[in-house]
């Protein structure tokens, strides 16, 4: 049985649901993949970088973490400061990276992630941030360093859209996506196609957790230009500077503008488009996040609440539409499990 | 750079569609997969297998196939009556099984995989028949002797629903599918929907190139009760005995029966059904083929025309919906040139 040192960075819900389905589908994974996973490390802001070489008991550390323990109290473990400095003084054959859940920001998760895959090791990651800013610099780090580099949880979170891309769809050239990629904004924009107007509709997804205090990532469309340049990396192979991403949320949206759509046998809905451009135009790729007016017979229209979509059209096969969560508990977790296993069956 | 040798036995559409991807795409496996692949040998009904050990060129085979000369014309090569004998006395890393398009008919397609994945090659296959009846056998072979078995072909075509369920959503167990997955039933259904009868809306289908002279295949649900069996295998690891597929086709229901659902803000399709059986049953699977009212709300409602769909139900994220072509030219060569790439990566 082979065996596969894993080290967590960032232990919110994506990472603790990651060890969570460690230690429940241990079994599985030997079975199913041959492989034995052992959590040797695990880093937070708070607690630092801890290193257990024996590998944690899963049950106990997740105990602790649930109790608001400090994780460095875990008998017989070495710390560091920080996640950077731990990562450069131990081994692991996997990173698993969830530190970073702002769309807009790469770091510190881009330092930990080139580091890692600079020394060979493989990187799985839920962090929108650095991916936004530098997927296609990280694919191509992982195929010189000869490891795989996967983000299934950063768009659309465990509905395997990017695995579709790149290996469901393999070989196929990806003509133009186009996606609903922000749970809260739909849920919003749908509360409005029903009669709310943007105020109502905001509080209710704040009441229900689906949205922040300061809800500009997902209303301003923040989130879905990091989701869209991530899209752009994998499908095209494109780095599109966010300077490049055509952006407008949807605060500038009235209840009538929403309403006065869904009466017109369509729905108003938050979409990302991309779309190769014209050779010799200054960029290649059209990357464009805005409401746009849908007719109800496009699948997207019908995608409501905290539903999100992709539509994807290539050269070879007809339109293939998945729809699917785009956020909620568990579901990044899974996109990161669904990648620890591609990284084990590909060993 | 790996030499991969391929042996494409079946040399019709989805066959030679993936032959001319692999000269096509040459370019991309080598600086995407790292790997050349050349093909050896291949094999139909009527010209027998032929065995070219230095690799055929591909545009000159598939030229001969164009123009219906027998591929034993080739210069240089060697044949045999059967696919089995050719089988047997040459070698390949890889089989591509693209023989039998017949839901009904295991063989002689089945005989040939068995006898490629003893021999410990990769089987990529189209072919429904053989997978329909002995798809756990045929991966449980492949596992014992370390090779790939794939057939994303047989279900939904080159839409990527097996490598959703086993490789994108990988560590989830599913709890339910439901799916849509005959076009040219549901073409039919579409029609009647919009106040056709059965006759002409067949008739339509028929002159279209969707139905086959004798439709039984497509409208009584034996294609789809054969998808919903390798379903059963890939989600749920289940062999299902025919016997125990509940199977209705569409050719009991009036014009009136359509129309009611439509009016009824529903829409009648042609669905299979796949759900585990409480514990102590006779069987653990349910498994129906047959025409269900679905309220507009469900997504598979709207699947209109040659479209198909599957829903999955899992224990880790909400549903994921998969919408995208069931048939059509170059679909289901694009399933066989994903799991080509998928045994290429997995070298």
């Amino acid at each position: 049985m082979r065996q596969l040192n894993l080290s967590i960075v960032g232990f919110g819900t994506a990472g603790r649901w990651l060890a969570a389905a460690l230690h429940r589908r241990d079994g599985w994974l030997q079975a199913e993949c041959g492989v034995r996973v052992k959590l040797v490390s695990v880093a937070t802001r708070r607690d630092g970088f801890i290193f257990q070489p024996a590998g944690f008991d899963l049950a106990t550390l997740l105990d602790m973490a649930a109790d608001g323990r400090s994780l460095a109290d875990y008998p017989g473990v070495r710390r560091w400061d920080t996640a950077l400095a731990g990562l450069a003084e131990t081994s692991a054959d996997v990173l698993a990276e969830a530190s970073n859940t702002d769309p807009r920001q790469p770091e510190p998760a881009l330092s930990h992630m080139r580091y890692a895959l600079g020394q060979s090791r493989h990187v799985i990651t839920s962090s929108k941030g650095p991916c936004a800013a530098a997927a296609v610099e990280l694919f191509a780090l992982a195929r010189q360093c000869g490891v795989q580099f996967r983000c299934e949880a950063t768009v659309m979170s465990g509905t395997p859209v990017l695995s579709a891309l790149r290996e469901g769809l393999a070989g196929s050239r990806v003509l133009a996506l186009q996606g609903i990629l922000n749970g809260t904004a739909n849920h919003i924009l749908t509360l409005m196609a029903q009669g709310q107007d943007y105020t109502a509709a905001l509080a209710d997804a704040q009441a229900r957790g689906y949205a922040e205090p300061d809800p500009a990532d997902d209303v301003e469309g923040h989130d879905v230009a990091a989701k869209a340049r991530i899209l752009a990396a994998v499908a095209f192979g494109c780095a599109v500077p966010l300077d490049d991403v055509w952006r407008q949320g949807i605060t500038g949206l009235t209840a009538a503008d929403v309403r006065q759509a869904a009466r017109a046998e369509s729905r108003l809905k938050l979409v990302a488009s991309l779309k190769p451009r014209p050779a010799g135009d200054r960029t290649p790729l059209d990357v464009r996040v805005e409401p746009l007016v849908l007719p109800l017979a496009d699948p997207l229209a019908r995608v409501d609440g905290v539903q999100n979509a992709l539509r994807i059209e290539t050269d070879t096969t007809s339109p293939v539409t998945i729809i699917g969560p785009g956020a909620g508990r568990g579901q990044a977790g899974q996109g990161l499990f669904a990648d620890l296993v591609a990284v084990a069956r590909g060993l």
